[in-house]
């Protein structure tokens, strides 16, 4: 693949090595053994990583900000004093066993793309971000995509603030720590508006490698419904309590779980997504029969009236597998599937094309902070491959050449959005 | 029920009231909010039990001591300066979400009958001591009824020793601590001979209470066979990742449970025990699709034939179901069927008998640190009634007159091995 890059265009001055070793440099902070990312979200790990986003932000003169949810902003002035930003971004916290691209890359490519632009010389009538939006990965507070979703809903914006990670520390003491911890950042509005947003990602799935695509111009969002489901048994002794006598919590969230994966899985199409990924067992020691455990259920469709089919059979399954357990299930989110139109994928469509980089139309496996911005302004994203389709994984990886690919269309994208927006 | 006692025997001098006050304030250190116990072994608050008992031991003029295991033992001399001791005892440690009288009754019930001797002013020819074993509950260290092995297995005690907890503590170090919190009990040898070995205990199952029967005289312990199930797949976005591409390591774990189980049961007769009670995931997030599980099983069976043909089938079964993850599957303990005879049961039969107690023959359903005594001394139990057959529960529950009676019968047949046993 040759990118067909002209001086005219902000594109050609993207810097491919240095924006891979940006992503190396990235990866060092909250490094895990086997070669990912443990950073979760305003830990000391996560703030050394924005405060080093702001130092070269600083050094290429840009301006920083933060606002009360954490979000941090670098901005590139525009002419027109009064015009809203275009903005780019994505997240640097990682899931705990994450990768160095996850987030990171939505991140050092807009930063990528500004400093191209200022190469190039060329003014925009809009300003440009580039946006860090805080715990998009749900792992330190919940829910997940918590930067963008307070960003651009107000009514939720008390709430959050008082969300609380397992140690008891709210959202905002950890903007505070944050806040001390990069006192050059001035303070930020909790709301403004926005032109249009492009998030750059790794696709996390495996069909751009597979067809021979480098960049997915991303047309929606799949669905997302997320359960809790706790289940009330009776501690007992493993040696004397008759299999007849028990109330085993286990027991029953097995049978609940094999119950739910007949009903959760469309062979051979395999669109369907269901995870029990957290599983939590009490007192979860070998010689007692366990009282008490809690799972939770992932379930992800592109089609609304599936996601509603077979969301709505979860509590049913679940109470029908009680084994004379107590069964409680909770639905804590729900994300409708979202479709990307206009000018902005039209945008990544047409400078994909002019630069003659080999795209596709993709759909996301995965939820994402546009997709809250896309309640407020023009938004799309831009996928580049990964490795395998391997994500929130150590081993996640990707290429500098599809990086850098998807960094020059993003730099275009934002320079004509920045231009020709109202 | 009325227990015929008479002035000639000890069993006249036990005392209700007495017995059952230790036993809530033994039930004060280390308790929970609903009404149980969690005090693992060689903690602050088991030492401080101990410490409790031994003060009460030495008010009443008897003498202590503790072994390298940290077994600790209180003494009450007897005729014979060379004789072995005749020996009684349990375990202060519980498990996590532990009741009031798991262990504890044995060690309670055996001081009661030291003090119940002395007021009766009989002497004997062997000493008699009450014995507290170290993590009987292998919930600090692993494995369970660790105190009691190490005592009568002196090529395992090393290796015991350096047993580590999950802050890497080793029994060695805690055993230290425990010394210094009790600098008035004397170094014990780690290994002597016992002239015999009786363990008062609850049933912590249902037979007794349902049969109106006071007393179980315990004609044995089933067999059990631990296992540690390990299932290595991939971590992986929940998201993007189709179900054909994944290796789920719970998702496989839930297999393996649901197969297992469907093996391990005997309906109607509800002899054998499996149990999964120890479940762990990881990475244990919401949105990642688990990469790593390791369950425990518990199994046990009064039939050797039945728990080596069933147990052998375990590895077989995992690897069945494995689901694309590698598995390995580690037998962590074996313990065989053992069956009480002769001198100790039959005492406890004849003591019954002539106080008139409502008695019957039962197996013991858990395992004892009885079965580790009974390698090198005539050895035998004693059963109560505990509410509803609960136990390793924080409603563990028994009543102050049958955990009398089954002092007193401990009480005259302590006398009796005490004086006529070689």
């Amino acid at each position: 693949m040759t990118i067909e890059t002209s001086d005219q265009f902000a594109s050609a001055y993207v810097n491919s090595d240095r924006l891979w070793q940006r992503h190396m440099e990235m990866a060092k902070i909250g490094a895990t053994p086997r070669g990912g990312v443990n950073r979760a979200a305003l830990t000391t790990l996560d703030n050394e990583a924005r405060a080093l986003l702001t130092h070269w932000a600083h050094e290429l003169g840009f301006s920083s900000s933060i606002d009360p949810m954490g979000n941090l902003f670098v901005r590139r002035e525009g002419r027109d004093i009064q015009a809203a930003p275009v903005m780019s971004g994505s997240h640097l916290d990682t899931q705990p066993s994450g990768g160095r691209f996850d987030g990171i890359y939505g991140v050092l490519s807009a930063l990528e793309a500004l400093q191209a632009i200022d190469a190039a010389g060329i003014t925009t009538r809009h300003p440009i971000e580039a946006a860090v939006w805080t715990n998009e990965e749900g792992v330190r507070f919940q829910p997940g995509c918590m930067g963008s979703l307070g960003f651009t809903h107000p009514e939720r914006l008390t709430q959050l603030l008082e969300a609380k990670d397992n140690d008891g520390v709210t959202l905002s003491q950890a903007v505070n720590t944050l806040r001390k911890r990069i006192p050059q950042a001035a303070d930020q509005r909790p709301h403004r508006p926005v032109a249009a947003f492009v998030e750059t990602h790794i696709e996390q799935g495996p069909i751009l490698e597979q067809s021979g695509h480098t960049i997915g111009v991303v047309s929606g969002i799949q669905g997302t419904r997320r359960f809790h489901v706790e289940i009330t048994g009776e501690d007992a002794h493993a040696g004397t309590t008759p299999r007849s006598r028990r109330k085993d919590a286990l027991s029953a969230a097995v049978a609940m779980v094999s119950a739910l994966e007949t009903i959760f899985h469309d062979d051979p199409e395999d669109i369907t997504r269901f995870t029990v990924g957290a599983f939590n067992v009490e007192p979860n020691a070998e010689s007692v029969v366990p009282g008490f455990v809690m799972f939770s259920i992932d379930f992800r469709q592109p089609n609304e009236s599936v996601l509603s089919r077979l969301g709505d059979q979860v509590e049913a399954l679940c109470q029908r597998n009680a084994r004379g357990c107590e069964v409680r299930v909770t639905q804590t989110s729900r994300t409708p599937p979202i479709h990307f139109e206009g000018l902005v994928p039209e945008a990544i469509l047409s400078v994909s094309q002019r630069l003659n980089v080999p795209h596709m139309r993709i759909f996301s496996g995965a939820g994402h902070d546009a997709q809250h911005l896309f309640n407020i302004c023009p938004t799309g994203m831009i996928f580049v491959p990964c490795e395998g389709g391997i994500s929130h994984n150590e081993s996640e990886n990707a290429t500098p050449a599809d990086l850098a690919a998807g960094a020059r269309v993003l730099t275009d994208v934002l320079v004509q959005l920045a231009e020709t927006t109202d």
